[in-house]
């Protein structure tokens, strides 16, 4: 049987690994079983956000002395995916997976198992492109596997972290003859976001490949995934997949549960995923209830109208404030105010992830 | 008998007057029936956002055509008061408050009733002491009386805009061998609505005189008023108060309430405001409850420890995002998920408004 | 003959327009010579930026007071031009035009003419096309024969004022089925600088129409004007131009010379514009000499390449301050540092407007 | 005799060390020379840029492995100054110095000669008081006795990276009952690199004790050093100093020069710096003498007037971006177009460093 762990720590600055490194210290987790570490780090979130890579280099570094290994053996077995971007209350914080094989009985209910994957490294040429949401579809059902989950109605939240286009990988492209989706640094990251989600959708079932084409990709909003959650940064050139869902093959004490917010203050959405997650209630959860909530993860992004619940808002006639960290900083008070914590995972940029506008909402729980 | 009435209207640039200009053309309102102008416009908030004196100009210069006068004479009996910054999905919009005189009968239940007041210009080195404070009480205490409302226990919310220093100002002042209280612009900013709010709760008996002294001006949090809203701006040199409550003298089909946000994301708090204004319901509001709310008028401020609910946040040590452009986002957010619309008043900066890291939340209603 | 003065006024704010008061009141301008006011104003210079709408509001409304006429029939006459963003050093201020005619003989050397016109207003899905390069192109041959130039290689400086897609002007366009050139509204400032730089390179002979096409504009950088600066906002919808140059036709005091930039640091090139107005130095000029500089005026872009001779920089990348903003402060900087004033005109966004990554440059001189 | 290198690699990003690598490789470095390393990384400059502490890191590692030790060893012979913030055109890159032991005879001419010190952790009380200014000069001191500078005349910049104070450093002192010298942890920094140089010019004789006291620290712009450099960041608790000079115990190739900018536009004291130097030139240096220029250091601030040559401009009042964004934007570009290259060390925030919103500047020269 698996028995996944989840655990939520604080982090003082990006290279804070402080808690993690208390947890491995106190015996919580072992080394070995750490499968992915998942964080908000307090950049900006957008292209010139070098706080994910500090990140990914201090857990690395903390994960290469506890395993006696290198940070590039470490790489190669746990997943940092981080999100840039802890706007408004949102606390900068990492949610470290893990994950161990027992012998037990099967549990009364299922419980959280975790599938870790990655792909291929992209060329530049390739983000954006059909290629990427074929490749990622690939490492979406291999993570599946590993998680031992046997049907798609039974995942409940992908993670992944890809890559964007820099003016440096730009130029390699266009020095070797080829174009690239886009030549702006900034808008390439939309582009990312976009194929991997639609990667998501296409191995999870949501869109089938006939539907696809590389034109669709950043364009036809009506195609999506209702639990993708997909983010860009300048650190790596490959995806990485962390795959969240409940597997009968699981005794974690954990379990997770999700909706989808159809818009930025979709109140209603948030408390579905929680009831969905276990919980029951009416009206607002009680705050026993909220103590059992171990983290909320959602997505948000500016509604591509201008325009939420009719009202016109200024996100993307901003110039001063990129819309990404607009909406992170509203989704994150949505979920904050109703769960009494701002410590949730809110990343930006929602292509593909959820309605155009809204976004997938996620709550692990402690059963 | 007094009779108050209130309009939102949306404006789709600083200078969109259209929305009240529809409300003239319609017969809604008099020209001569308007005191106040509420508006919520585009800039940052901060030093250098020129939308609100935009807007100010824009909307004089509308009256001034109405009642065939000049837009100086215009200033001399209406309120304009802008406050700047609609981040998250804040919609920028203006609250019309307009109210007349009519021979009617005292009504059944106190209804909504306005009154606004002008202190005199102050001088670079009066922002931020005591002088600015006692102006404003006196001030204040006009405004009381010209809603009819006898006891502070009816006035709900108390909105100022006041004036910031600029290094023209400090200049003068220190020519004239004068000290100011702050060099720096943006703090000005804090010490003026701090000032302005103290003055607030000399007036309503919230504090007493003997507690305040100059260096208690944006410094003792311990001393607050829980109906105070400031806002400045470098558009004016004095300030300006609108006054709300509800009074016996007023056949307003109109009604307001308030409460006091603890923190940014404290929901209880709205839902408070919302039955103190005279909603009954359990857990969240009905759809149908949500549209008889007319406008919702909150403060924001970044908490000054850096933490909300034992949490950390990074809107102090943003470099990049002011503060209280962070602390609009969330409290409109919060407010905007409770009532379904993201139109409403979240002003920024609560110094003396409310406990530290919250702010005052009314409500009005229609009847 | 034809008379033009040249005037630069410091501005404290946008409305501040006591600069031009001052001359009108002095009679060192008369009210009706006013031809055109091109302004720096202290907004982001990107979408949001209203400074430039507030600036316009305050000039229509001095002059139309002088005039004796409405707002609506100053803006017939007088060429506003508002460019946004004074970053660095740069401070905001006015360059008044003004014109008359007088009976005078020719002239020993030539002197400064100006000349104004304007295009219809453009349909947001015309912006950035053809069309719009087509209607500015024959707005530039009217100014300049307003001006009496008779020959393209005495034209130094033309300044545009185009429009900008705003969210609410691309769904009207979609609304009527049609397609705009970008839906980034941000972006589409650049394509509308595109046309207009490439309308007045058509107009000057520097490219033949056949060389043109819609695909060709904001994308072929080997296209463009030596002189053309076109600069987009949010207050108007369609192009303003004035256009300078020198006029054996003209009594003027004043003179104009250009040269190009050739990335955002060429020293060289504005000191060859400062001899081609007419001063002779070796080195540097002498501080006599700067006294007789009225303004200069330069456009300013990051290179689309990301680098500076060799070098990378960060602009391109960086998403807490748009590109843009960086441009206009080095260009001012190396412009202030050889004239020894930092209120010079310096405008961002310069597609087609000089080489890739540089700019034209032109000095106006006392003679 | 000593033998000081300096190399200028150019950085892809804050954890580019690929420059050093390659200089170590080559062997044109060997690894227990390096003395220090002097960074302009690509973050905002401000409190939340964590690229120094990336960079740091990533140095630190590099160097460690080369030298076969750990980090925590690295840091005790080797100081690393990484100043954040590269505007305008200025290129992200490390300043190398390296320093050896060699039997030669004395040089003709004295020659670059360079000494670091290290001052012990400041507690966050001690910040920006007296304390902090003596225990530089005490290390400045011994970084001169280092240096084998005899005269204080031949020292020509001395670098100084300082701590600011964070919420959780001022938490810290709060609870021990002790007070921090501001709350703001922007302004933090600025009382800290006052407070550094200072201690410079009180090292060098520039200032006497007499002079000073801790209510002249970041007050009294009179008191200034003419050749301190000091920048403030997050990632360290004590004082790094880097002492440039020439020594006539120095064989060293390279030489050094400084002069001092009385404004952000003085291009004047960029040619003399290049003088002192000892090049000499009429004008502007040619391109044959621009190669020789191995780099430039130069401090740049906001005048604190809000003037520059009596024109006022709006860096103190942009809440949108921080005044030392705008001055190391303007200071690089005039430096970088007298010496043809952006990839010179601009650092902002000159608080008694140079006259109030001046700067030293200073030129390494290989002879």
């Amino acid at each position: 049987m698996l028995n996944a762990k989840v655990f939520t720590v604080e982090m003082n600055a990006p290279d804070d690994v402080s808690g993690l490194k208390d947890l491995l210290d106190s015996g919580a987790i072992k080394p070995e079983e750490v499968l992915a570490v998942l964080g908000k780090t307090e950049g900006n979130g957008c292209v010139n956000d070098f706080t994910r890579g500090f990140s990914t280099m201090a857990f690395k570094q903390l994960l290469a002395d506890y395993l006696d290994t290198s940070p590039k053996e470490v790489e190669k077995r746990v997943a940092f995916v981080m999100s840039g971007g802890t706007e408004g209350v949102m606390t900068p914080h990492a949610t470290i997976f893990a994950q161990s094989e027992e012998k037990a009985s099967a549990p009364a209910e299922p419980g959280l198992s975790i599938g870790v994957a990655f792909t291929r490294d992209f060329l530049p040429e390739e983000l954006g492109t059909m290629t990427q949401v074929e490749e990622v579809a690939k490492a979406v059902e291999a993570a599946m596997a590993e998680a031992r989950i046997d049907s798609v109605s039974d995942v409940h939240f992908v993670q992944i972290k890809c890559p964007l286009l820099t003016s440096e990988r730009i130029n390699d492209a266009l020095k070797r003859g080829r174009k690239v989706v886009v030549s702006d640094t900034y808008k390439s990251m939309g582009y990312s976001r976009a194929a991997s989600a639609l990667g998501i959708a296409l191995a999870l079932g949501e869109v089938n490949k006939e539907q696809l084409a590389d034109e669709k990709i950043a364009s036809d909003w009506s195609l999506y995934s209702a639990l993708a959650s997909t983010s860009a940064g300048v650190e790596l050139e490959n995806c990485e997949i962390i795959l969240m869902g409940n597997s009968r093959h699981s005794v974690s004490k954990y379990k997770i549960g999700h909706s989808v917010m159809e818009d930025a203050i979709d109140i209603q959405a948030v408390l579905a995923a929680m009831r969905d997650a276990g919980l029951e209630f009416a009206g607002l959860p009680t705050a026993e209830q909220m103590k059992r909530v171990v983290n909320v993860f959602a997505k948000a992004e500016a509604d591509p109208t201008g325009y939420v619940r009719g009202r016109r808002n200024t996100m993307l006639t901003d110039s001063d404030i990129n819309h990404t960290r607009h909406a992170r900083a509203v989704v994150n008070a949505v979920v904050a105010s109703v769960v009494g914590d701002p410590m949730v995972y809110i990343s930006g940029g929602a292509e593909h992830q959820g309605p155009a506008g809204g976004g997938p909402v996620a709550v692990i729980l402690e059963k």
